[in-house]
Protein backbone atom coordinates (compact mmCIF):
# COMPACT_ATOMS: atom_id res chain seq x y z
CA UNK A 1 0.00 0.00 0.00
CA UNK A 2 1.87 2.96 -1.34
CA UNK A 3 0.23 6.24 0.95
CA UNK A 4 0.42 9.51 0.43
CA UNK A 5 3.71 11.10 2.01
CA UNK A 6 3.45 12.30 5.46
CA UNK A 7 6.47 14.77 6.34
CA UNK A 8 5.42 15.10 9.77
CA UNK A 9 5.13 11.63 10.44
CA UNK A 10 8.65 11.05 11.52
CA UNK A 11 9.36 14.12 13.53
CA UNK A 12 6.10 13.13 15.86
CA UNK A 13 7.48 10.01 15.61
CA UNK A 14 10.94 10.93 17.32
CA UNK A 15 9.21 12.00 19.73
CA UNK A 16 8.04 8.80 21.63
CA UNK A 17 9.91 6.04 23.43
CA UNK A 18 7.64 3.74 22.15
CA UNK A 19 9.27 3.98 18.79
CA UNK A 20 12.25 3.22 18.29
CA UNK A 21 14.80 4.03 15.35
CA UNK A 22 18.21 2.96 16.35
CA UNK A 23 16.60 -0.60 16.48
CA UNK A 24 20.43 -2.72 16.05
CA UNK A 25 21.96 -0.84 19.58
CA UNK A 26 19.04 -2.98 21.23
CA UNK A 27 20.35 -6.03 19.88
CA UNK A 28 20.22 -8.70 22.61
CA UNK A 29 18.45 -5.80 25.22
CA UNK A 30 15.04 -6.52 23.86
CA UNK A 31 13.89 -7.05 27.88
CA UNK A 32 15.37 -4.27 29.14
CA UNK A 33 13.50 -2.09 26.46
CA UNK A 34 10.12 -3.41 27.55
CA UNK A 35 11.59 -3.30 31.39
CA UNK A 36 10.42 -6.60 31.84
CA UNK A 37 11.44 -10.28 30.70
CA UNK A 38 7.94 -11.78 29.61
CA UNK A 39 7.21 -13.10 25.77
CA UNK A 40 7.79 -10.74 22.74
CA UNK A 41 5.92 -11.13 19.58
CA UNK A 42 6.87 -9.78 16.26
CA UNK A 43 4.39 -8.85 13.58
CA UNK A 44 6.35 -8.05 10.36
CA UNK A 45 4.34 -5.49 8.04
CA UNK A 46 1.82 -4.45 10.71
CA UNK A 47 0.18 -1.46 8.59
CA UNK A 48 -1.99 0.97 10.63
CA UNK A 49 -1.78 -2.22 13.36
CA UNK A 50 -5.39 -3.08 13.65
CA UNK A 51 -4.09 -6.77 14.63
CA UNK A 52 -1.19 -5.59 16.83
CA UNK A 53 -3.50 -3.53 19.35
CA UNK A 54 -6.17 -5.86 19.37
CA UNK A 55 -3.40 -8.75 20.08
CA UNK A 56 -1.52 -6.15 22.76
CA UNK A 57 -5.04 -5.55 24.48
CA UNK A 58 -5.79 -9.29 24.80
CA UNK A 59 -2.61 -9.96 26.39
CA UNK A 60 -1.18 -7.34 28.76
CA UNK A 61 1.39 -9.84 30.24
CA UNK A 62 3.14 -10.46 26.86
CA UNK A 63 5.37 -8.08 25.01
CA UNK A 64 4.55 -6.94 21.07
CA UNK A 65 6.96 -5.29 18.11
CA UNK A 66 5.31 -3.96 15.48
CA UNK A 67 7.49 -3.36 12.34
CA UNK A 68 6.94 -1.83 9.14
CA UNK A 69 8.98 0.62 7.07
CA UNK A 70 6.30 2.84 6.17
CA UNK A 71 5.98 5.87 8.41
CA UNK A 72 2.79 6.88 6.33
CA UNK A 73 1.37 3.99 8.10
CA UNK A 74 3.50 3.40 11.59
CA UNK A 75 2.16 7.27 12.78
CA UNK A 76 -1.64 5.46 13.16
CA UNK A 77 -0.34 3.28 14.92
CA UNK A 78 1.69 4.78 17.14
CA UNK A 79 -1.51 7.51 17.78
CA UNK A 80 -3.77 4.48 18.50
CA UNK A 81 -1.46 2.94 21.06
CA UNK A 82 -1.74 6.18 22.81
CA UNK A 83 -5.35 7.03 22.73
CA UNK A 84 -5.77 3.44 24.40
CA UNK A 85 -2.89 3.73 26.83
CA UNK A 86 -1.17 0.50 25.59
CA UNK A 87 1.93 -0.15 27.16
CA UNK A 88 3.13 -3.30 25.39
CA UNK A 89 3.61 -2.51 21.97
CA UNK A 90 7.42 -0.92 20.36
CA UNK A 91 7.03 0.34 16.86
CA UNK A 92 10.57 -0.74 14.70
CA UNK A 93 10.55 1.77 11.17
CA UNK A 94 12.64 -0.12 9.25
CA UNK A 95 12.48 -2.91 6.73
CA UNK A 96 12.32 -6.98 7.44
CA UNK A 97 15.64 -7.17 5.24
CA UNK A 98 17.83 -6.23 8.38
CA UNK A 99 16.19 -8.15 10.87
CA UNK A 100 19.04 -10.39 12.01
CA UNK A 101 21.25 -6.93 12.67
CA UNK A 102 18.39 -6.14 15.37
CA UNK A 103 17.26 -9.59 17.50
CA UNK A 104 19.47 -11.98 18.46
CA UNK A 105 19.22 -15.66 19.55
CA UNK A 106 15.90 -16.72 21.33
CA UNK A 107 14.56 -13.37 21.64
CA UNK A 108 11.75 -13.63 19.90
CA UNK A 109 8.86 -16.48 20.58
CA UNK A 110 6.27 -15.49 17.88
CA UNK A 111 6.26 -13.96 14.27
CA UNK A 112 3.61 -12.49 12.75
CA UNK A 113 3.16 -12.51 8.96
CA UNK A 114 -0.49 -11.07 7.60
CA UNK A 115 -1.07 -10.32 4.06
CA UNK A 116 2.54 -9.50 2.91
CA UNK A 117 3.54 -7.99 -0.20
CA UNK A 118 3.23 -11.28 -2.89
CA UNK A 119 5.81 -10.22 -4.73
CA UNK A 120 4.87 -12.55 -7.90
CA UNK A 121 7.04 -12.05 -10.87
CA UNK A 122 9.76 -14.57 -10.14
CA UNK A 123 12.82 -12.02 -9.99
CA UNK A 124 11.18 -11.01 -6.62
CA UNK A 125 9.43 -14.30 -5.26
CA UNK A 126 12.73 -13.70 -2.86
CA UNK A 127 11.56 -10.84 -1.24
CA UNK A 128 8.57 -12.57 -0.07
CA UNK A 129 8.39 -12.59 3.89
CA UNK A 130 7.89 -15.90 3.61
CA UNK A 131 10.81 -17.21 1.55
CA UNK A 132 13.49 -19.40 2.73
CA UNK A 133 15.59 -16.52 2.26
CA UNK A 134 13.53 -14.77 5.42
CA UNK A 135 13.01 -17.85 7.38
CA UNK A 136 16.57 -18.11 7.71
CA UNK A 137 16.74 -14.55 8.92
CA UNK A 138 14.43 -15.73 11.10
CA UNK A 139 16.25 -18.83 12.38
CA UNK A 140 19.06 -16.48 13.92
CA UNK A 141 16.26 -15.22 16.69
CA UNK A 142 12.85 -17.34 16.64
CA UNK A 143 13.15 -19.30 19.76
CA UNK A 144 13.16 -23.11 18.82
CA UNK A 145 9.67 -24.20 19.50
CA UNK A 146 7.96 -20.84 18.35
CA UNK A 147 4.93 -19.97 16.04
CA UNK A 148 5.20 -18.46 12.96
CA UNK A 149 1.31 -17.31 11.99
CA UNK A 150 0.49 -16.55 8.26
CA UNK A 151 -2.05 -15.26 6.70
CA UNK A 152 -2.78 -14.42 2.99
CA UNK A 153 -5.66 -13.62 0.49
CA UNK A 154 -2.89 -14.81 -2.30
CA UNK A 155 -3.43 -18.52 -3.04
CA UNK A 156 -0.09 -19.04 -5.26
CA UNK A 157 2.07 -17.00 -2.44
CA UNK A 158 -0.03 -19.35 -0.08
CA UNK A 159 1.20 -22.24 -1.87
CA UNK A 160 4.78 -21.56 -2.34
CA UNK A 161 4.92 -20.44 1.12
CA UNK A 162 4.04 -24.03 2.44
CA UNK A 163 7.44 -25.10 0.20
CA UNK A 164 9.46 -22.77 2.04
CA UNK A 165 7.86 -23.40 5.48
CA UNK A 166 8.58 -27.48 4.40
CA UNK A 167 12.00 -26.59 2.83
CA UNK A 168 13.52 -24.75 5.72
CA UNK A 169 12.24 -27.49 8.71
CA UNK A 170 9.31 -25.85 9.73
CA UNK A 171 6.74 -28.11 11.15
CA UNK A 172 3.30 -27.07 10.28
CA UNK A 173 1.06 -26.81 13.29
CA UNK A 174 -2.29 -25.63 11.67
CA UNK A 175 -3.20 -24.60 7.74
CA UNK A 176 -6.95 -23.56 6.18
CA UNK A 177 -7.92 -22.54 2.94
CA UNK A 178 -10.76 -21.15 4.56
CA UNK A 179 -9.86 -19.31 7.98
CA UNK A 180 -13.14 -17.92 8.80
CA UNK A 181 -15.00 -21.42 7.94
CA UNK A 182 -12.06 -23.51 9.94
CA UNK A 183 -11.83 -24.78 13.85
CA UNK A 184 -9.55 -21.94 14.38
CA UNK A 185 -11.19 -19.92 16.92
CA UNK A 186 -9.45 -16.91 18.50
CA UNK A 187 -9.03 -15.10 15.16
CA UNK A 188 -7.88 -11.24 14.86
CA UNK A 189 -8.70 -9.96 12.12
CA UNK A 190 -6.77 -6.92 10.40
CA UNK A 191 -7.43 -4.24 7.61
CA UNK A 192 -7.03 -6.34 5.25
CA UNK A 193 -8.72 -9.61 6.21
CA UNK A 194 -11.61 -7.05 6.59
CA UNK A 195 -11.67 -5.73 3.17
CA UNK A 196 -10.78 -9.34 1.28
CA UNK A 197 -13.60 -10.77 3.43
CA UNK A 198 -15.71 -8.57 2.54
CA UNK A 199 -14.74 -9.15 -1.02
CA UNK A 200 -15.58 -12.92 -0.82
CA UNK A 201 -12.02 -13.81 -1.13
CA UNK A 202 -11.33 -16.88 1.25
CA UNK A 203 -8.47 -16.07 4.25
CA UNK A 204 -5.60 -18.92 3.53
CA UNK A 205 -3.48 -19.67 6.83
CA UNK A 206 -0.71 -21.72 8.22
CA UNK A 207 1.26 -21.81 11.39
CA UNK A 208 4.18 -23.71 11.61
CA UNK A 209 6.53 -24.44 14.28
CA UNK A 210 10.28 -23.50 14.13
CA UNK A 211 12.47 -26.61 15.38
CA UNK B 1 26.48 17.22 7.73
CA UNK B 2 22.76 17.57 7.22
CA UNK B 3 22.21 18.68 4.15
CA UNK B 4 19.02 20.13 2.25
CA UNK B 5 16.49 17.65 1.42
CA UNK B 6 16.40 16.18 -2.14
CA UNK B 7 13.35 14.72 -3.12
CA UNK B 8 14.33 14.72 -6.63
CA UNK B 9 17.46 12.24 -5.75
CA UNK B 10 15.89 9.02 -5.31
CA UNK B 11 14.08 8.97 -7.82
CA UNK B 12 17.15 9.46 -10.13
CA UNK B 13 19.12 6.54 -7.81
CA UNK B 14 16.64 4.33 -8.35
CA UNK B 15 16.82 4.47 -12.41
CA UNK B 16 20.55 3.19 -12.16
CA UNK B 17 21.85 0.13 -11.17
CA UNK B 18 25.25 1.41 -10.03
CA UNK B 19 23.35 2.17 -7.23
CA UNK B 20 21.92 -0.89 -5.02
CA UNK B 21 18.77 -0.83 -3.04
CA UNK B 22 18.09 -4.23 -1.97
CA UNK B 23 21.25 -4.60 -0.06
CA UNK B 24 20.22 -7.51 1.41
CA UNK B 25 19.49 -9.46 -1.84
CA UNK B 26 22.50 -9.60 -2.61
CA UNK B 27 24.37 -11.20 0.94
CA UNK B 28 26.95 -14.03 -0.08
CA UNK B 29 26.97 -12.78 -4.13
CA UNK B 30 28.74 -9.86 -4.26
CA UNK B 31 30.71 -10.55 -7.02
CA UNK B 32 28.22 -11.46 -9.55
CA UNK B 33 26.88 -7.61 -8.79
CA UNK B 34 30.42 -6.85 -10.03
CA UNK B 35 30.45 -9.13 -12.35
CA UNK B 36 34.33 -10.44 -11.67
CA UNK B 37 36.35 -11.98 -8.45
CA UNK B 38 38.42 -8.92 -7.44
CA UNK B 39 38.47 -7.67 -3.95
CA UNK B 40 35.91 -5.39 -2.48
CA UNK B 41 36.97 -2.77 -0.52
CA UNK B 42 34.16 -0.94 1.48
CA UNK B 43 33.45 2.80 2.77
CA UNK B 44 31.27 3.78 5.75
CA UNK B 45 30.34 7.31 5.29
CA UNK B 46 31.22 8.13 2.44
CA UNK B 47 29.79 11.49 1.70
CA UNK B 48 29.70 13.03 -1.60
CA UNK B 49 32.78 10.54 -2.44
CA UNK B 50 36.07 12.11 -3.21
CA UNK B 51 37.72 9.70 -1.86
CA UNK B 52 36.23 6.72 -2.93
CA UNK B 53 36.03 8.07 -6.34
CA UNK B 54 40.32 8.44 -6.30
CA UNK B 55 40.34 5.04 -4.95
CA UNK B 56 38.30 3.50 -8.08
CA UNK B 57 40.45 5.32 -10.51
CA UNK B 58 43.33 4.45 -9.38
CA UNK B 59 42.52 0.73 -8.89
CA UNK B 60 40.63 -0.47 -11.83
CA UNK B 61 41.15 -4.24 -10.63
CA UNK B 62 39.77 -3.63 -7.76
CA UNK B 63 35.90 -2.74 -6.24
CA UNK B 64 34.63 -0.38 -4.26
CA UNK B 65 31.25 -0.08 -2.39
CA UNK B 66 30.53 3.15 -0.87
CA UNK B 67 27.62 3.34 1.85
CA UNK B 68 25.99 6.62 3.28
CA UNK B 69 22.47 6.87 4.23
CA UNK B 70 22.01 10.46 3.26
CA UNK B 71 20.74 10.54 -0.52
CA UNK B 72 21.33 14.04 -0.86
CA UNK B 73 25.30 13.33 -0.91
CA UNK B 74 25.23 9.93 -2.87
CA UNK B 75 23.81 11.74 -5.88
CA UNK B 76 27.01 13.79 -5.87
CA UNK B 77 28.89 10.65 -5.80
CA UNK B 78 26.83 8.82 -8.70
CA UNK B 79 26.95 11.58 -10.59
CA UNK B 80 30.51 12.10 -10.70
CA UNK B 81 31.07 8.12 -11.36
CA UNK B 82 28.71 8.06 -14.39
CA UNK B 83 30.84 11.29 -15.93
CA UNK B 84 33.88 9.80 -14.87
CA UNK B 85 32.81 6.66 -16.94
CA UNK B 86 34.04 4.86 -13.69
CA UNK B 87 32.52 1.11 -13.45
CA UNK B 88 34.12 -0.25 -10.16
CA UNK B 89 31.99 1.31 -7.75
CA UNK B 90 28.74 0.67 -6.01
CA UNK B 91 26.75 3.09 -3.66
CA UNK B 92 24.37 1.49 -0.95
CA UNK B 93 21.89 3.70 0.50
CA UNK B 94 21.83 2.66 4.09
CA UNK B 95 22.76 2.62 7.74
CA UNK B 96 25.77 0.62 8.52
CA UNK B 97 23.87 -0.69 11.44
CA UNK B 98 22.92 -3.19 9.16
CA UNK B 99 25.55 -4.14 7.64
CA UNK B 100 25.54 -7.73 9.25
CA UNK B 101 22.65 -8.73 7.16
CA UNK B 102 24.24 -7.21 4.06
CA UNK B 103 27.65 -9.04 3.74
CA UNK B 104 28.80 -12.95 4.90
CA UNK B 105 31.86 -14.52 5.86
CA UNK B 106 34.66 -12.89 4.13
CA UNK B 107 33.05 -10.76 1.19
CA UNK B 108 35.31 -7.85 2.13
CA UNK B 109 38.97 -7.48 1.71
CA UNK B 110 39.32 -3.65 3.78
CA UNK B 111 37.17 -1.34 5.40
CA UNK B 112 38.03 2.59 5.23
CA UNK B 113 36.40 4.75 8.05
CA UNK B 114 36.96 8.65 6.85
CA UNK B 115 36.18 11.15 9.68
CA UNK B 116 32.58 9.80 11.21
CA UNK B 117 30.47 11.15 13.96
CA UNK B 118 32.74 11.51 16.94
CA UNK B 119 29.32 11.08 19.03
CA UNK B 120 30.91 12.93 21.57
CA UNK B 121 27.98 12.12 24.69
CA UNK B 122 28.75 9.00 26.57
CA UNK B 123 24.93 7.39 25.63
CA UNK B 124 25.73 7.70 22.41
CA UNK B 125 29.96 6.22 22.14
CA UNK B 126 27.82 3.09 20.94
CA UNK B 127 27.05 4.68 17.72
CA UNK B 128 30.80 5.74 16.92
CA UNK B 129 31.27 3.61 13.62
CA UNK B 130 34.76 2.28 15.56
CA UNK B 131 33.28 1.56 18.62
CA UNK B 132 33.34 -2.32 19.86
CA UNK B 133 29.59 -2.89 18.79
CA UNK B 134 30.73 -2.11 14.76
CA UNK B 135 34.02 -4.06 15.10
CA UNK B 136 31.59 -6.72 15.90
CA UNK B 137 29.53 -6.43 13.32
CA UNK B 138 32.48 -6.07 10.94
CA UNK B 139 33.94 -9.74 12.15
CA UNK B 140 31.18 -11.32 10.49
CA UNK B 141 32.47 -9.83 6.92
CA UNK B 142 36.07 -8.73 7.02
CA UNK B 143 38.80 -11.56 6.07
CA UNK B 144 41.19 -12.36 8.22
CA UNK B 145 43.98 -10.35 8.00
CA UNK B 146 41.94 -7.43 5.99
CA UNK B 147 42.69 -3.99 6.76
CA UNK B 148 40.44 -1.12 8.51
CA UNK B 149 42.10 2.19 7.96
CA UNK B 150 40.76 5.03 9.69
CA UNK B 151 41.04 8.83 9.76
CA UNK B 152 39.83 11.64 11.97
CA UNK B 153 40.38 14.80 13.14
CA UNK B 154 38.75 14.31 16.71
CA UNK B 155 41.46 13.15 19.54
CA UNK B 156 38.89 11.65 21.73
CA UNK B 157 37.26 9.76 18.96
CA UNK B 158 41.13 8.58 17.87
CA UNK B 159 42.05 7.51 21.20
CA UNK B 160 39.23 5.82 21.99
CA UNK B 161 39.24 4.44 19.32
CA UNK B 162 42.38 2.52 19.22
CA UNK B 163 41.35 1.09 22.62
CA UNK B 164 38.16 -0.18 20.62
CA UNK B 165 40.72 -1.29 17.87
CA UNK B 166 42.43 -3.45 20.93
CA UNK B 167 40.05 -4.20 22.76
CA UNK B 168 38.07 -6.62 20.10
CA UNK B 169 41.52 -8.12 19.00
CA UNK B 170 42.51 -5.81 15.32
CA UNK B 171 46.52 -5.29 15.03
CA UNK B 172 47.88 -1.99 15.21
CA UNK B 173 49.17 -1.83 11.79
CA UNK B 174 50.49 2.13 12.03
CA UNK B 175 49.45 4.93 13.73
CA UNK B 176 50.08 8.92 13.55
CA UNK B 177 48.49 11.78 14.90
CA UNK B 178 49.50 13.94 11.90
CA UNK B 179 49.50 12.10 8.93
CA UNK B 180 50.35 14.79 6.45
CA UNK B 181 53.57 14.50 8.11
CA UNK B 182 53.82 10.76 8.75
CA UNK B 183 55.96 8.46 6.77
CA UNK B 184 52.81 7.19 4.97
CA UNK B 185 53.12 8.30 1.37
CA UNK B 186 49.82 7.72 -0.87
CA UNK B 187 47.11 8.94 0.84
CA UNK B 188 43.91 10.11 -0.97
CA UNK B 189 42.49 12.91 1.09
CA UNK B 190 38.58 13.27 1.54
CA UNK B 191 36.40 16.47 1.66
CA UNK B 192 36.70 16.85 5.63
CA UNK B 193 40.61 16.57 5.30
CA UNK B 194 41.44 18.69 3.11
CA UNK B 195 38.89 21.28 5.34
CA UNK B 196 40.12 20.57 8.53
CA UNK B 197 43.86 20.11 7.17
CA UNK B 198 43.56 23.85 5.78
CA UNK B 199 41.78 24.97 9.06
CA UNK B 200 45.63 23.92 10.57
CA UNK B 201 43.53 20.40 12.47
CA UNK B 202 46.16 17.60 12.25
CA UNK B 203 45.12 14.29 11.11
CA UNK B 204 44.87 11.25 12.75
CA UNK B 205 44.93 7.97 10.79
CA UNK B 206 45.83 4.55 12.13
CA UNK B 207 45.48 1.37 9.92
CA UNK B 208 44.59 -2.17 11.73
CA UNK B 209 44.11 -5.59 10.90
CA UNK B 210 42.06 -7.76 11.72
CA UNK B 211 43.17 -11.23 13.22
Amino acid sequence: MRLRKKPWAEPEMRKDSKVIFNQSEHKGHWKEVFGNASPIHLELGCGKGRFITQKAQENPDMNFIALDYQNEVLIYLLRKINELNIENVRILPMRADFLEAVFSKDEISKIYINFCNPWPKDRHQKRRLTHTRFLEKYDAFLKTGGLLEFKTDDTQLYNDSLRYFYNSGYSLIFKTTDLHNSDLKDNTKTEYEEKFSSMGIKIKYASVERR
